[in-house]
């Protein structure tokens, strides 16, 4: 039986919550989803509780034996313990308050029983008096969410590096693969093929570098705050104290918000965060478009590389394999792009000195980082590793290519150049051997010229008559 | 142990499900959310299988034996049985065959039980040769999408009914609640509080008929497409006699798609259904907002309407009440405004004769329509139906409004109102009393003017001069 | 020389707008791009103005011959006169306010100048007194809005339909051209060029469906409604009236909403529109992507349709040429796609009474409408009547083809089949020389199963041994 | 009369531009507006063109008379001569090909003039020959978006730089303006109107930061790569050659990426920039947002501060003022939020060398980039700087507020609080005069607490018994 505000509640016997968590439990049924989903976020309150109370016992305003009880109680909470205890809903009114009232009172109860009292003995250990103490919502709500954000953010880089390094590898073992580039699906001019999964993992590598910077945004953190960010019922040497003790706790190198008032209100960060998530995930799409376009096939399709065979395709279709690893990872990478969008209306409703609907952006931007970390490891290990190359097919596919005669400009002119590739496709023969038969060139020149590593990069012009 | 496509593979002894599953789940560890989690969806693949169970012996192509075990077992998912069983990640590539696949082994499995046979023992009935007879993932899986989304639709229909309702007892209880209506946030001209709460009734009755009608577009099915739309496989009359008794199986009014082809690869009834969910979302969301502005305070706010304390504000400031359900609502508002890009770009991606990203415009879907449904409810028993009017603030505030100078033009004239106004808004009364004291209309008439039945509605306008 | 609230300004002599356009002019200095730009939006002001004037002269509040001035200066701008003196910026503040004053201005100016007075002499005929008589920019403005969407929407049902036609005498054209069909990118089964260019037809005629369906909703208008719906100054007789006159001044069947305080505030008419737009951008950009992917090439692609060349390609590339025309409509269909999200935070930022953000709404609205209609004409007319079929390479794509397997199976059965599969593979033959190799069928049954009548509809099944 | 690949055609006399121009124009009737609204793409355009023939000169590629010819050309387009030739659709096919011609034929054609011979004799000085020598659309297009929006970005700082210092003037006018903090629409505890206006500046400050940042990832570029970033037909020596040239001519510090093949179809930072551009309309949409509601009434809304009256409000309503300042830069907001999404969508479309939709890319950058940058200068101008504060009301607001309570949580105990709450909030009547009446504080010491300098910021807290 706990009481609040709004009167008497039982509370199961079980439970570590009590009535604030309680009630959000019944306000609001929205997803079946807890945030016990979320262990970062528990985490981070936790790392967040410890270093409030280190603080406040620093500053005498917490004695010591409740400020350990309050630490011991969150290290478990870090070690992993007690996390089906956190039960309301990912989707919540409130600003977080929910999700703050939930950590306070499992910690008050677990640390009441670690100083030998009963569960909702309160008189002893209050949530708000001393779990919440010096604190509000308002500061450590936005400040848990960035410290869990930034845990995985580091996860994700991790992942795009190790996706990067496949391509990596790629690249080097199609080196010396020759094909033709297409601009606009219509063919271009030869390039290799490991140059065309370098650009990939080139993308990659830019990526992990946004993501980085973003991250240096996310460590900016508000506690100290309290209500709206003038610091109300605070210490003034509380805010960097707090700052200071949680970075040591956490490892995550926060640092203190110049302007509390509008670090408070603004949601700048993690819009910026979301936009880094949507470029990533737009060219993750762009570069599994291109993995499926390039597989296409066997027969009837562009068939330059072979995908992993995965699983068995269609029941009615006897041997068909699909890209079902692209695939996958270009769903995640549209509901990316929505929870992006999620994120931006979300920001933009804020009001005056809060922003009341963190909680769906913390929740969009928990699921896009985790689908990505979880996509790439799964795009590297189950489709880019195991790619092949159709050698001959490329090969061919240069040598008959009309796109060629691009690189005949500089030596037959630009006129002849032009009737090569007409006399090409009218016929449907190869480039070279209408260069051949018409004598605009010997068969080693045109050999010399045709080199992979001629006709893929830079080449001193020769002087034009 | 099972055999495919790729080898052998150990499936647990526990497992209802098959190889094709097992691979699925080491393919796409993407959420941790498996399929079980929308068992409409189950219960519409299972009303599929047993359609096509009950076609082909019908059609003499499945003996009775098979077909009635499949159907018993098909009876046992509807009734919510082995639902667990259904482990795959709601986000997966292969265009929904893993869904598909998921249904076809654990119906095969439990089929065989049911006839007295080991899991496994595929011999006797087989996951693709029986139940998957006819059929093909391109028609089964967005076939099972529309039957699951009807279902949902029609509770959402109900939950916007339901919140209409208490919308419409609101207005009612409000109808004689004097206010000033207000444009661009500026004071306006006077309504009636009954009038500005039937506005949202009417908004919701609007948006259940656009649902209504998505509806309609969602029960065309394209059951005996195949795979791709031609029908390869199938018998003639399959795929009307197919429809028919998924009709019937499933109480859905389902018909046969005029072009099957076409059928196959447009996703336009989702994208349809999905813009009109958002449609719903952004008019839930602005009510929202009206809702939170108009209960804002209690003292430095408009302080219109009281919204029911639900839970406890803030620990550290002492008695504050926040709006929390309408904020959930706003949230899950931006959540479905996401859903629907994802959907947009997830529709815009299929190629050629078939949609590979059906699986994420489902699972969008499905959490739009699940989580609106929701919403409705706890907004409508845990807000609207305790909603309270600050009766006499209103009233003043009509009395002490400039606004109200618009409804006496026709009687003192647009000179005169225009100075009226001037003077009111420099010394701070009201417009009454600055009427009263210019003697411009007897106390008895300008009380007539005020009535609220006289400035909520058109009048006869008096002639001019 | 005009005055308003907020003093006295100089007015250019020769302009027909007043004071009211010039602040906006001053206000909003942001894109540069006038109202002219869309003269459907001016037509329609025009002819809600003439329709108010004579509903105000048949309740006996307007004299005739002002009436008359209104409705001839009215009839000019219909005719497309004057339009260039519409000069506010298409993005502006103030709910459209500035819209409807320089229309009230423009009208009044010219209505002076047929009365004989010079511009200016407002004591004659005053742009707010008579032109806006018993109108406010709020029911003004969004009746003017739907009007000029309606006219919009026909065009753009107009040019759909001619897209349409051209698809189908391509589908004609095309319809015993056989070809491979594909899901996911990789070979399925046969089916004809022609089905493939139908399903382009069909999905055209359905969202021609869906946007007649939209227009129904636009045509409902809240003239009458006054400032807020209450009708507030207008007679009782007057919203009907003025209703009636405009659907015969406009030829719109033009009816007035049930609820005019909901109509007024609410944009569902325009979300749902700009939702069907939406669904015609994402299909018309999934039919772009598969032309600009069927016809890739000459040589390293597809190759399978060739679009008409419009325009030289690169000049680094003799010979290229380039999809430009897919390439344009895609990029509408993006335009068209962020047009559809900002109607979406519009619609959702309205508060009370209003919706302040109608302007971008329009603007949004108006571009999608216009672009979509440019484009699906230069679509039809510089692309699709063009397009011609490679069908030596499509019959032999499927005759080389593994996937024509799958109409083996119900003669040769699924065991022999998946062998037939195999060895295709295996050896980089066709089927069909396989199948006879290994004397599965006679030459004669092959030729009957692979005739397109036979591989591209459902089929009789033979017996199953 | 010129001719092209697909043959003759007339090109009018009066005309800069050639055939290619032509077609471009009959091929893309869109939206009936040319890339001249764009001239900072123009002379980004002239810019690379001067470089690259410069560049072409000293590597004795191009002769010194045609390279000034060219030169001379290029100049009269940076100082904005010939633009209105310029004549092709924002909205384009062939990814960006028609502009790059368009600069091309009118470059040629003036340069033709000033060595003396007539337009269209290219035999002396030609588009593609000469103008476009060593250089493909595929990398002039994007560098000239490139260094077209460099140079809008800094506008665009410098108009946020203004519109911030514009709140900074008025944090400081309003630095001792005590108001109610509001958390969630509530009221919370006390701050300055100072402080909340120091938050804008904050904002704004911020955001100008992550505009420089973009601004580094934007002056990354591919000139040099050619048809698709091998750099084929390119002298070894020209890329970094005509890198440097350009940096010298525009001013701009360009730097060549590091990867070309990659630099040539990665659109990043582009998706980028447009993120950072929506997360500054997020942030402006939220102040003017703020704006809006901080200014509602006059008497039945906030009524905290006054935005400056810009233009008579309704006709209907005598006296209104409407905020129709910050209500453009919400629908700027929204619609840079709209373009955003048409970014990601075009973004995503690339496929394999090229991204051919950057045409529409850079319509929705520059388009977002100059409202973004008129809406900054009109919100200073014509909104912030007018603003004035109701002090009484505001100061009259903190002294009947509940919430100031808190702020005497340190003085009389929680306990005591939540009772003086509860009491003001039953009676209606102040917390500091419920807690003279009570005897808790004495007047003096009521006083000292009340002080802004001391509720608004954090203090030492007294010691707890």
């Amino acid at each position: 039986m706990e009481h609040d505000l709004l009167g008497d509640r039982e509370v199961p016997a079980s439970a570590y919550y009590g009535v604030h968590t309680l009630r959000a439990c019944e306000n609001f049924p929205i997803t079946g989803i807890t945030i016990a989903v979320y262990p970062d976020l528990i985490r981070a309150l936790a790392q967040i509780k410890k270093a409030a109370a280190e603080a406040n016992r620093q500053l005498g305003l917490l004695d010591g034996r409740r400020c350990e009880a309050i630490a011991a109680a969150c290290d478990e909470l870090v070690e992993g313990k007690l996390h089906e205890q956190f039960v309301v809903d990912v989707i919540q009114g409130g600003a977080g308050t929910s999700t703050n009232m939930n950590a306070n009172e499992v910690i008050a109860n677990r640390a009441l029983e670690l100083l030998g009292h009963g569960r909702g003995e309160y008189a002893y250990l209050h949530p708000n008096e001393h779990v919440n103490m010096g604190q509000s919502t308002n500061d450590v709500y936005p400040t848990a969410l960035k410290l869990a954000t930034y845990a995985g953010i580091f996860r994700l880089v991790d992942a795009m590096a190790y996706l990067r390094q496949a391509f990596e590898r790629k690249a080097e073992e199609f080196a010396d693969v020759l094909k033709m580039g297409r601009t606009q699906l219509q063919d271009a001019v030869p390039m290799t093929l490991g140059q065309e999964f370098s650009t990939y993992a080139v993308m990659l590598g830019e990526d992990e570098g946004r993501l980085r910077e973003a991250a240096l945004l996310i460590r900016e953190i508000n506690l100290g705050a309290t209500a709206i960010g003038t610091g109300i019922n605070a210490h003034p040497e509380y805010a960097a104290l707090a700052c200071h003790l949680l970075a040591e706790i956490s490892g995550v190198p926060v640092v203190t918000a110049p302007n509390l008032i509008e670090a408070t209100q603004d949601c700048g960060a993690f819009v910026q965060l979301s936009g880094v998530l949507k470029r990533v995930a737009v060219k993750l799409s762009k570069v599994c478009n291109d993995l499926r376009l390039l597989s296409s096939g066997p027969r009837a399709g562009l068939g330059e590389i072979n995908l992993p065979a995965r699983q068995a395709g269609s029941s009615i279709m006897p041997g068909k394999v699909n890209p079902v690893i692209p695939e996958v990872m270009n769903q995640i990478a549209f509901e990316v792009i929505g929870n992006d969008l999620t994120v931006s209306f979300a920001a933009e409703a804020g009001q005056l000195q809060l922003n009341a609907f963190e909680p769906v952006i913390a929740h969009s931007l928990f699921k896009s980082v985790l689908h990505l970390t979880n996509g790439c490891r799964v795009l590297a290990d189950h489709c880019v590793d195991g790619i092949t190359a159709n050698r001959d097919l490329l090969r061919a596919s240069v040598e008959r290519s009309i796109g060629i005669v691009t690189a005949l400009n500089p030596y037959i002119g630009y006129a002849h150049a032009t009737e090569v590739a007409a006399d090409a496709f009218r016929s449907g023969r190869g480039v070279a051997e209408v260069v051949l038969e018409r004598g605009l060139m010997s068969a080693e020149a045109l050999a010399e010229v045709l080199r992979p590593e001629v006709l893929t990069r830079p080449q001193p012009i020769p002087a034009r008559a």
